[in-house]
């Protein structure tokens, strides 16, 4: 039997996942003689051992494919809903099933969540190697993830679309965009299209400054403005609230209390769904603005690789297999600057890389006098 | 001075009208020597006497460009608010203004408002030339409108890349598009992208039938599907409930009578928000599998038109002036096959053009096994 | 064993085969309980009974795959080179593949060539049924073909980009474009993109023209030009010699006249090869200005097909089964205004739809001041 | 009068130039109250004192448009063509219009030329700053350069569709990609797009080591490949040639050996020319197949900026003016990881940054199997 690698997607769609797949099986065959296999739908088809090897044929085609030929889901290793009521640790069955196969190693393609799976596999011995693929670009200890840059084109292509109306009609135009609790995405695609504003959770925004901006842009003979919002920005207020719960949590010390947290965090979540819509409704009283609010959604999540994607993808691919041919494992892929580095799991695991306050893309947006809210 | 033509954009944006625009102005000064003015935010603009001339200058550049560099508004004409509180006949005021341009025709570029609009003005003596735009297809007494090939090609990509999620997740993905209460752009894109369900205005649906074809995919190994909701798509049971009202408000005797309906209407309206929500949550009911919803909303309207857009708003702005130099004023410009034809606003205005239910698109949709809902 | 269909396509490659493909095979499976099987690579893989049964997993997700899954190839069924130095006519044998297989159609893609196959088959008793695709727009008798909606598209999109460089090196660009022997693809992509210049074979036109229209424009302020050219335009001198060689060519009465005739023709199309080079060089001589000339070239037939034409081949590959299921063969489906129809393939093979000189699209592109170089 | 920057765009068209305008503008101003002044049409327009006031209506609605809105050209500042027949000097001149606007720096936005011409500035006392910017990536001393990013996704798409033609027709397609004489472009257009073969300058091929590639692939069942060819590639002959011609101009020591080593290398190119169409032909005769040869051309070069290149060229412009506002000039801006850092001028000119060898993308390309033709 030829040596074996395994290879799964988890977590929320990101595009890439096929291109990755291509090149992890591509190299590994071409170098090193080695056979690739895929398991179908993330964790879950590891544990019941679904699976389908990836030839050739398999891998033609897919680079410029959106999705993942092998489905995806999303779960924990360690506490999986098998359907009995109670979560349990299938980690034994998934070894058993990498033992069987007599893999080499496991590629595991995801974001954070897979990241904290895959160091929980690599504690029970299996040999487990991360890609890291988010259109977020949240991951902990790389410069980027494949996903982001075609989540930014459909982001900024969508907000040109909607500069039209926002200036036809003399209107506010708030869009939110993805991003999870960063704003990657929300700062690439506000700068890159000419928002005016642009609110993410690493900048607590106030509403009174977002309105004063837009009454700024009505009196210098702009009547319309297009207000960029991440999916997990929050007001000044909203931010300290969920700090003071974060932070209640963290210090419980009985499971009631920590149960109690836990049920107001999703109060408080709750409570924050439609945010971007009541924040345009408070934009539209204060300015006299007619405003329209798009939610982007998960059509930034799928479809068609951009180019650097599927090169950041493939390069990925490549190095992962040359690393497992070195017998490295237990790491995440990354991307550092020109090169591709090997970092332990440990290390990266349950960190989240929020953008930093004296990023570039912050100062150019301070510098072009887009409005942060603060 | 030089024979002149006004030109005034009305209602939604629309991909095309600068293409209009710029047609009607370079055709009317190569041809016929006649200058082009455009009065600024639709009608509004035009009882402000608020207007900009259109040379070549201003012409160059635009034919690509989304939106309208005219600027647009909703109002009714006869009945405008003019911040007295009460609405106001502003037609005299209208009239005057073009008198003083001495205007051989107005242009009025829209669709459905914007031509009942034009109409009033035809009434009082205004030389109005309409010329339909709108990306719902839903002008009577033309094939097409421009803007919406425009708006098919974005709802068709947005649906294509909402594919690779429906598939790799297992879901139900339910995308709502818009079209006002028709289902031409549900029915174009969600065919081009390879829908598995279309709910249309003119088809009510049944719940129980969409979950059916759901399961039926499912059952068959495919336990994913797309379904794309027209923006005016009502289930049976609401459809009757608006067609009663809809009755009891034609048949109202009294001001009082009109009113309650009118108010019973609204509240329909009301209630009817979020029903693609609520869809989606009654199909995961009903099949077990998780759904996401999509509102693609404004992004439809704005942006670069369409080669076949830029084309038809070309051809008609063009054929308008030339039915301006012949004399037809009080008429719309209609496409009827590969030919040009000026129709009477009488004819057309208040009316609505559906999807007639013997449409090739509805056959081929029901002959490809795409369930309409019925 | 299940009635069964038979589908080829042939010829240059064209975007919206695989809707084409999928509609037929869905339709045929769903209505009426029929199978369909491919043959690959064209007539040569009727000939050599090479086929692929197409069953529903065959045809899923190939609806927006540019190409065509079953392969294509040039050749004329009646004079095939099988390789032993002679054509040979192999409809017997297509014949006897065509019987075995039962087939109660065979269903044949493509364009003008194809449709000569056909009727070539048709003859000998196969009963076959055309779909008319090409991007060249130039089937004679239906309004439209698919393929070419998405050729426009590309063109257009590729003359906005060379705008730029026009615009900022003052430059003259020359584009050629496609359209075979006709000026659909140059006038449709021209309009729509802001050319200035269009010259397609319809218009035999005269470098001083449009030398003399460049010169205008840079007089006026504009020192740089867009000029389209179809790949068949010809100036006013070829044009002449070219119609004195087909009157030749006709009146030929010996075999000897009729091969010196064509080999006088191709000598001249040789010649002709590099004439939109050599019209940019006189170009550059007449005016003063540089150019740059871009052949656009293969870019143009592939890649996903645009919503409309994946809407066309469906509603056609609809059509198509319906008239099988009527017994209509021996005929091209076509389209006619908003309906479809059958129309008798001795009616259409052998003639070639050109631009009429009174079309709409030449009359947009007179008023709009664009040259045609007449 | 406040102070003032100057900007000039020269050299070839590159997406994002307007980007970069606007940033420099809006920062100048917001930040430190200067104004912006353009020159026309590159150093001739400093020449000549052709200017432009760039205020923010000047710059709003330029970030997303190609080409430069302040036109471009090609010249050497130090033995400029004025029209008398010999090469002048025209430095002097320029510096007096700098004086005379009490230019505090004149931003020149281009690539290898514009730098050298920008040192040659220097050296006469101008205070210059460059931005890099080149579809080709060629700078020295910068990780990239915008304009390369939207080059790379014009020509992923471009391959993407003929892939479509290879696949159906069993063709060799064989794509030229513009780069220069680097091979940046053609590897990550040709690695994204799923290439066969790419050549590239850095790496010299061997006709038959290509033709290998394209039997071993016709031998395995895939009777197509797509072959990237970099503008600049050379065959190993040529490169042998070439590189002992270049060594014979190092080494001539007479004006007259000089002229003598010019004249043969620019035969030797004049040669080079179409040997893109030579290399398909020779590979038709060495494989049997059929090839088709398209020459991408200027059409990478133009048209709306990527949103990678939009975010770059606004980071380097707002990044440029901090550094003029500390009196740092004499410099190129330039990409460090995720840094920008001031380079003096003299480190880079005249120096080109050619693909190293041990590049992430030639690893990638060797691993996943893709010939580079040696």
């Amino acid at each position: 039997m030829p040596r074996t690698i395994g290879i799964l997607t988890a977590g929320g769609d990101s595009p890439g996942l096929n291109a990755a797949i291509r090149a992890v099986g591509k190299s590994a065959a071409r170098t090193y003689g080695m056979q690739l296999i895929g398991f179908r739908d993330g964790f879950r088809g590891l544990m019941e051992n679904r699976f389908v090897r990836l030839g050739p044929e398999d891998l033609a085609g897919i680079l410029d494919r959106g999705g993942t030929i092998l489905g995806t889901s999303r779960t924990r290793v360690h506490k999986m809903d098998i359907g009995n009521g109670k979560p349990m640790d299938m980690r034994p069955m998934m070894k058993r099933n990498v033992e069987e196969h007599q893999l080499e190693a496991l590629v595991c393609l995801g974001g954070g969540g897979t990241i904290k799976n895959a160091l929980r596999l690599a504690e029970v011995g299996i040999p487990v190697i991360c890609l890291p693929k988010t259109i977020d670009n949240d991951v902990y200890g790389t410069d980027v993830t494949f996903g982001y840059d075609t989540a930014v084109n459909i982001a900024t292509e969508a907000i040109d679309r909607l500069h039209s109306t926002a200036h036809s009609h003399h209107r506010i135009v708030v869009v939110e965009v993805m991003g999870h609790n960063t704003g990657w995405l929300a700062l690439a695609s506000g700068i890159a299209s000419g928002a005016d504003v642009i609110l993410i959770p690493e900048v607590p925004y106030d509403v009174d400054a977002v309105a004063d901006k837009i009454l700024q842009r009505k009196t210098a003979g702009s009547p319309f403005s297009i207000v960029v919002v991440a999916e997990g920005a929050m007001s000044r207020e909203a931010a300290e609230t969920f700090a003071k719960l974060e932070a209640r949590k963290q210090q419980a010390s009985t499971d009631e209390e920590k149960q109690a947290a836990k049920r107001e965090i999703e109060a408080f979540e709750q409570a924050q769904l439609r945010s971007t819509e009541r924040l345009a409704e408070e934009l539209e009283e204060r300015t006299g603005l007619e405003s329209r609010v798009t939610i982007l959604g998960h059509v930034q999540r799928g479809g068609t690789p951009s180019p650097a994607d599927r090169l950041l993808a493939t390069r990925l691919g490549v190095a992962c297999v040359d690393f497992i041919a070195e017998g490295r494992v237990g790491v995440m892929v990354a991307v550092r600057g020109e090169s591709v580095e090997a970092v332990d799991l440990k290390e990266v695991a349950g960190k989240r890389r929020m953008v930093p306050l004296d990023h570039p893309m912050i100062h150019s947006a301070r510098r072009l006098g887009i409005a942060l809210g603060d």
